[in-house]
């Protein structure tokens, strides 16, 4: 008997050796990398039995025709990888769906509706700075703008992808008809470790995350940090270290919200310098738009008070709204789950996914791997071949039983 | 009548133009501005009837000769500022007893004993990673192995003092005869708003603060700020920024201490993970040892806490007891101080100034004048010629007084 698992550990084994020299993988979009993946998963995808098509976004589509009418259930993600990061992120959800086909196909069951896997070119943003372009085109929300955008060697998006024999200009066409598509699943390592402590190998995902981020700029006063005495001090990292203790305050006080400042920076930063200015990101995330919104005006009044007598700046830099996954399909994935042996546990996903641009289309589910301590975007980043072997279990289920 | 103030402020700004260019006045020591200050200082001496000599510690002695066997009393400060600093740090201190001289010469007063002026070539420590060169040499506590030390460009301070006249070598010579000495006087902006809050134009220092510097590094665990439920974390930020605030609290809460974290920086730093590594630097000064001490312990205690379960490193990387005034002398200034319409406010030196290190040959009494907003190392540093007024009134007023 076949172990599906092992089948999917071993592919993703082969696709992470695709990747640029270095400790880990290295896979960005339209690169001899991706290319070499593209060509190894089509051989794949063939010997599945689906037709094989390059969109014009980079997104490699393996297509499993049934029965007319029917429509077609669509599952994946994306192939890129950030620098130097691990073999499962992103790609083990184009592979667990393929093997998932492999087995049914093996097992001599056709499929109640067509099934697709799709590999998206970029969902890191890492060589671009933009992403989800595959997916967004898919919903015919890409803003072709973005199409001129460079990396960091002056090459255009559009020139990337040209070079890499697509025909950017077409994307808008990609956009798929919502009557055909009946969801889209996708499926991905945690990327944190609420599965591993609760000991369980799958999970469904209740929402992406909003996410909302502030850029904070304090200007206080320097001095000699002997000769100025601590009344009337403008230290701007004694005000900078207050906020960052209220984003983890707030975050820890409100069950869904999570809170982190990830970046900061002072001057003169000296030891002897009173620090005159900090410079700071605070970003919170939740499954709850108005929990979030209320923790950041909380942030910005808190701010407005321990800088009190300082130059103060808060900015929002970025904000996305939430994307709660559809509750339909999202419960006959936990039904999956549940038939397999797991608990059928509901967790937020605090990353953002490609599923995120195809709510845009469709319902959307996404199935939640266990992975080791909780580590993504690292070359130490693993899931178990159990646990893969799980989720095909899954998937392979829910294709028979598509809603 | 003269006005010695703003005869002061004259010679100030014809030094303050001896300097590299740029904003404000850089003068290194053993560079060419040095030699220019040298020389403009010597003139000005001779003229007010000193014997000039340049020792081989390159301080710069202009010596009035007063009855024998009634002992010398040396007033100085250091030449050399920082870079882009200002007019008055250190170079003040030569020129206010040098014109006070001169205001006794001119009144036709001859002063009861030796005095010298000194200017020594190096307080900074800017050039080479070393200081106090000139009056460890009086004092004959000169660690030769600093000639050794050498600055940016690779030249050794025995290189520089030797391409500049001097014979190194000779420092140990240089040491004065306790029994002749005295006393030291030295003049100095406060470097801080103490003496501008109160409305005094001068100020006697009770003592030069102890410091203690510790370095601090955190090592906790980064992860994605979405992904990372709150619970568990082990933030790097998060515990430095409870310690930058224990810090705080610990200096504010305790009348005499200075407590800064002047230097901060972490890792990954990102707005979308969570810190992992965090290293920091703690400064505390005093003039009590036993406060300051304690507060280093404390603050150690409190790391230790803040960082259950992450990796702490805490060293102390520089430690200075602290140097009291002597008392005698100090109540002189205070008298003299009081006699020119002062209140005689005493206060204690965050910064360390050439004194500390004449303390080990004779009595060490400091003179502070208001500067502008507190300020120093910097092209904006003032002394106003009415205050430099009243300091010259009191230095040629303890000259005539001196024990």
């Amino acid at each position: 008997m076949t172990d599906w698992g092992a089948r999917a550990a071993d592919l993703l084994d082969d696709l992470a050796c695709l990747s640029e020299p270095g400790a880990g993988a290295t896979r960005l979009p339209f690169t001899p990398e991706h290319r070499a993946a593209v060509e190894l998963l089509s051989d794949r995808m063939r010997q599945a039995g689906l037709t094989v098509t390059l969109d014009d976004a980079g997104t490699l589509v393996g297509r499993l025709e049934g029965p007319k009418g029917r429509g077609t259930l669509l599952m994946g993600s994306h192939q890129d990888s950030v620098r130097q990061g691990g073999a499962y992120d992103g790609i083990m959800g184009v592979v667990l769906p393929l093997i998932a086909l492999e087995k049914l196909r093996a097992e001599g069951r056709a499929t109640p509706c067509s099934v697709e896997v799709l590999a998206f070119a970029d969902e890191e943003g890492v060589r671009f700075p933009t992403a989800l372009v595959g997916s967004r085109a898919l919903a015919g929300t890409v803003d072709p703008a973005v199409l001129e955008m460079t990396d960091g060697d002056g090459v255009t998006l559009r020139a990337a992808m040209t070079a890499f024999g697509l025909e950017p200009d077409r994307i808008g066409v990609l956009k798929r008809d919502p009557a055909d598509v009946i969801g889209y699943i996708e499926t991905h390592i945690e990327q944190g470790p609420v599965l591993e402590r609760a000991g369980e190998a799958l999970g469904v995902v209740s929402a992406i995350c909003g996410i909302e981020r502030h850029s904070i700029g304090i200007v206080g006063e320097t001095g000699h940090a002997g000769t100025m005495p601590m009344e009337g001090r403008k230290d701007a990292l004694v005000a900078a270290s207050a906020i960052v203790t209220e984003v983890n305050r707030l975050a820890l006080a409100s069950d869904g919200l999570r809170g982190t400042v990830g970046s900061l920076a002072i001057g003169p930063n000296v030891v002897n310098a009173v620090p005159r200015v900090a410079r700071m990101t605070a970003e919170f995330r939740s499954a709850d738009d108005a929990e979030r919104r209320a923790a950041g005006v909380a942030l910005h009044a808190y701010a407005e008070e321990v800088c009190a007598g300082m130059e103060l700046s808060c900015e929002v830099t970025y904000q996305q709204a939430a994307q709660p996954c559809a509750a339909e399909l999202s419960e006959r994935l936990v039904a999956a789950v549940k038939r397999a042996g797991g608990q059928g546990l509901v967790l937020p996903s605090g990353a953002t996914h490609d599923a995120s641009a195809l709510a845009d289309l469709c319902p959307v589910a996404m199935l939640f791997v266990r992975c080791r301590d909780g580590m993504s975007h690292r070359p130490e980043e693993l899931a178990t071949p159990e646990d893969m072997g799980r989720a095909v279990e899954v998937l392979a289920d829910l294709v028979m039983s598509p809603g």
